[in-house]
C-alpha cells in the first residue's frame, strides 16, 4: 500500500486513474485546481478514509509526504490550453518544477503525463520515443507542445542531477467516459453532433489521422509504467490508425445518426497523421491496448447521452 | 535617453551591451548573478551616476522600473550550461516568466537573447527564421536548448495574451574580448592552445561548420531590434561559415603558432553544421555583420594574451 498523489485528479484521465489505484487498497491524494476538472469525478471517493482531495494549483508550491506522483496537472485540449496560454506555460514549467522539487525532498517516484504532441507534426511516421520531433516554438499550439517538452527534460535534468525517479508517458490521443463534452476535440465534437442530429463537422479533408486510445487501456500503461525500473519516455497509445473521415463514419454508424458529414477550413499546425509506435510499452511494461474501438466508444457515447438528458 | 535593464549584464555579451548603451547616454541597470559573468567587465562604470549593479538572481522576482529589458541571463556555454542543469532550465523558465512579468507590469520591451541552438541539428542550411528546429529534448544540451525554445514561446503568450512587446533575437556564436578562456568552446580553446603551444583539439573530423560573429556586430544589432517594430524572431549572426579544421588552421596562422592539430572524438549530439541566414535582419534591420573575421580575432587574441600574462 503506497501513498499516492495524483496531481489533475479530478480530470478526464486522473479520475479513472483514482478509481484504480483506490480498488487496489492505496492511499490516494488528489491535487486539483479545477480548471477543466470536476469534483463530480471523483465525489464517490469523497469520505473514503484512504482518499483526499486538496483544492490547490501545482504552480504553488505543494509540502506533504508521499511514495509516488503521477503528474497530470494540465489542460489537455487546445480550446482550453489556448484559452490562457501564459498560465498553460506556467502550469507545464512551474508546476512541473514544484513537483520535481517535491519528488526530490520525499524521495518519491514522479510520472509526467507527457504527450504524443511533442512530436508535433512528425515527418518519421508512426513516431517512436527516439523521434525528436517537429514542433513550431512560437505557434499556437506552442504553449502546450513545448510546455510538455520542457516539462520532459526537467524530469530528465532532476534525474541526472539529483537522482529523482522519473517515468514519461508519450500519451496519445485518449477518449471515454468523463471526457469534456466541449472541449472540442474530435471525438467529443463527433459524438455531439451525431447524437444532435447535426452535421458532424471536419476540419480539412478529414485525411490527417489519428489513433484513438481507450482510457482504461491507458491506466493500465500508466500504472505498469510507474512501477517499472524504465525512465526513459515510453509512447501509450492505440496503434490502430484511422482518419478523421473514417471516423466520423464509424461515430454515425455506432450513434445510428442522421447527421451529414461537412468539411471546414484546416486548423492552423494541425499535424496531418499520427500513430504510436507502442513496441518499446510492449516489450518493456508487457501492456498493450485491449478495449475495441466499438466497445470504448459505445460507453463513451452513453456517458454523453447520459450527460446530455442530465442537462436539459 | 531611456531606462535601460540588462539581465546578465556582467557577462561577456552583455558587458559590451552596457558599453555602447551608457555611451549612447541611457541609464543603465545591470541584473546579474554573478554565475559566469564577472565584475570586472563592467567595474569601470561602477560609480557612474547613470549605472547601477543590483547581485540578483532572476529566478527571484524583481521590482523595478523600467523602459526596455535585455534578457540576456543565461549560463551560454555548454561546460556552464551543463554544470547545473536544473538551475539552467529554472533560469531559462522561471526567470523569463519573471522578467515578462516585470515587462507586462511596467509596459516595458522585453528582447530575449535566444539563440541559434533552437534549431539544435539542423536539416534545413542555412536557418531561417521560420524553421521550426531539430532538438533533442531529453539529450544533455536539452536544458539549454528546450530552455530557450520555451523561453521564446513564453515571450509570444506574454505577447499574445498580454500585449507585452517582445523582440527575439536568435543569437550565432559569438567571441571577442571577455568571453570567457576556460569554457570550453572553440574559439577559445584553440586561441589558449595555440597561444600556449599546445596541440589543437578539434572533436571528430572537424568537418562541422560554425560561422562566427565578432562581439561589436551582435551588440549593433541587438540595440537596432530593440528598437525597430519586429516582434517575431530574428537571426543574427556572420553569415561567413568555416569548418573547424579551417578555423583550426587560421588561427594558428594569426598566432603565429606551432602548435600540432589533433582529433579527439565528436561530442555527443554536436550539430553538423550552422549558419544563419540573416536576409530578414538585412531587410527589417538594415544590419549586417562589418568587422572581418581577423581583425576580431587579433582583438580577441590580445585579450586573452593579457588575460594569462595577469594570470600568471
Ligand atoms: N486526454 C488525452 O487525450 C491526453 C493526451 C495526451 C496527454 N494527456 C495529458 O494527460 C493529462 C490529463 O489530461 P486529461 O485529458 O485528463 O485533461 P483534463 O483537462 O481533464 O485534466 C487535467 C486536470 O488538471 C487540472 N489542472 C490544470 N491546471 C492545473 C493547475 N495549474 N493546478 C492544478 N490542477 C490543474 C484540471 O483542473 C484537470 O482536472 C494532461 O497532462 C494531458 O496533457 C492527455
Ligand atoms: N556568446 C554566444 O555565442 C551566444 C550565442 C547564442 C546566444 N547567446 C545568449 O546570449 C546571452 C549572453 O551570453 P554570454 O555569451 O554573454 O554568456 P555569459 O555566460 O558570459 O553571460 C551570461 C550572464 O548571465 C548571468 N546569469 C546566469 N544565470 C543568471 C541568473 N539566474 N540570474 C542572474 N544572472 C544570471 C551570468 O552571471 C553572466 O553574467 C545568453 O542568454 C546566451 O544564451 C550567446
Ligand atoms: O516538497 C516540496 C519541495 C520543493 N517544492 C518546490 O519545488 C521547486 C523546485 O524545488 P528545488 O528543490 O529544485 O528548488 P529550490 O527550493 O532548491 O530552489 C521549488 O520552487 C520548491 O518550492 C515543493 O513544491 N514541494
Ligand atoms: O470537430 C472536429 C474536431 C477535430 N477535428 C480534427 O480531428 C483531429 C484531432 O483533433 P483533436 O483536436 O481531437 O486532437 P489533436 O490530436 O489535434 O490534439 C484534427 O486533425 C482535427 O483537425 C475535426 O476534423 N473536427
Ligand atoms: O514587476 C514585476 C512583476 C512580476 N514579476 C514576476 O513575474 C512573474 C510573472 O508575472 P505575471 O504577472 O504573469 O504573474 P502573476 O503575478 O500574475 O502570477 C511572477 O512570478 C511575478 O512575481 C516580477 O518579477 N516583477
Ligand atoms: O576544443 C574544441 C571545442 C569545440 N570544438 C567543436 O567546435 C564546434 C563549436 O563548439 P562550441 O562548443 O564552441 O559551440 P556550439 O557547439 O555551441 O556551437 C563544435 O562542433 C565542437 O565539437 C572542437 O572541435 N574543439
Amino acid at each position: 500500500r503506497k501513498r499516492i498523489l495524483i496531481t489533475g485528479g479530478a480530470g478526464f484521465v486522473g479520475s479513472h486513474l483514482v478509481d484504480r489505484l483506490m480498488l487496489m487498497g492505496h492511499e490516494v491524494t488528489v491535487v486539483d485546481n479545477f480548471f477543466t476538472g470536476r469534483k463530480r469525478n471523483i465525489e464517490h471517493w469523497i469520505g473514503h478514509e484512504n482518499f483526499e482531495l486538496i483544492h490547490h494549483d501545482v504552480v504553488t508550491p505543494l509540502f506533504i509526504e508521499v511514495d509516488q506522483i503521477y503528474h497530470l496537472a494540465c489542460p489537455a485540449s487546445p480550446p482550453h490550453y489556448m484559452y490562457n496560454p501564459v498560465k498553460t506555460i506556467k502550469t507545464s514549467s512551474i508546476g512541473t518544477l514544484n513537483m520535481l522539487g517535491l519528488a526530490k525532498r520525499v524521495s518519491a517516484t514522479l510520472l509526467l503525463a507527457s504527450t504524443s504532441e511533442v512530436y508535433g507534426d512528425p515527418e518519421e511516421h508512426p513516431q517512436k520515443e527516439t523521434y525528436w520531433g517537429h514542433v513550431n516554438p512560437i505557434g499556437p499550439r506552442a504553449c502546450y507542445d513545448e510546455g510538455k517538452r520542457v516539462a520532459e527534460t526537467m524530469c530528465y535534468a532532476y534525474k541526472s542531477q539529483s537522482g529523482v525517479k522519473v517515468r514519461v508517458a508519450r500519451i496519445f490521443n485518449t477518449f471515454g467516459p468523463r471526457m469534456h463534452m466541449a472541449d472540442g476535440r474530435v471525438v467529443s465534437n463527433f459524438i455531439l453532433q451525431a447524437l444532435q442530429g447535426e452535421a458532424i463537422t471536419i476540419y480539412g479533408k478529414g485525411e490527417q489521422t489519428r489513433s484513438f486510445q481507450y482510457v482504461t487501456d491507458l491506466v493500465s500503461g500508466l500504472i505498469a509504467l510507474m512501477n517499472s525500473d524504465e525512465s526513459s519516455p515510453v509512447n501509450l497509445g492505440n496503434p490502430d490508425e484511422h482518419t478523421i473521415l473514417q471516423f466520423a463514419e464509424l461515430i454515425k454508424d455506432v450513434t445510428n445518426s442522421t447527421s451529414v458529414i461537412i468539411h471546414k477550413d484546416a486548423a492552423t499546425d494541425d499535424p496531418r497523421k499520427r500513430k504510436p509506435d507502442i513496441s518499446k510499452a510492449r516489450r518493456i511494461l508487457g501492456w498493450q491496448p485491449i478495449v475495441p474501438l466499438k466497445d470504448g466508444l459505445s460507453k463513451t457515447i452513453a456517458y454523453f447521452k447520459a450527460e446530455l438528458e442530465q442537462e436539459s
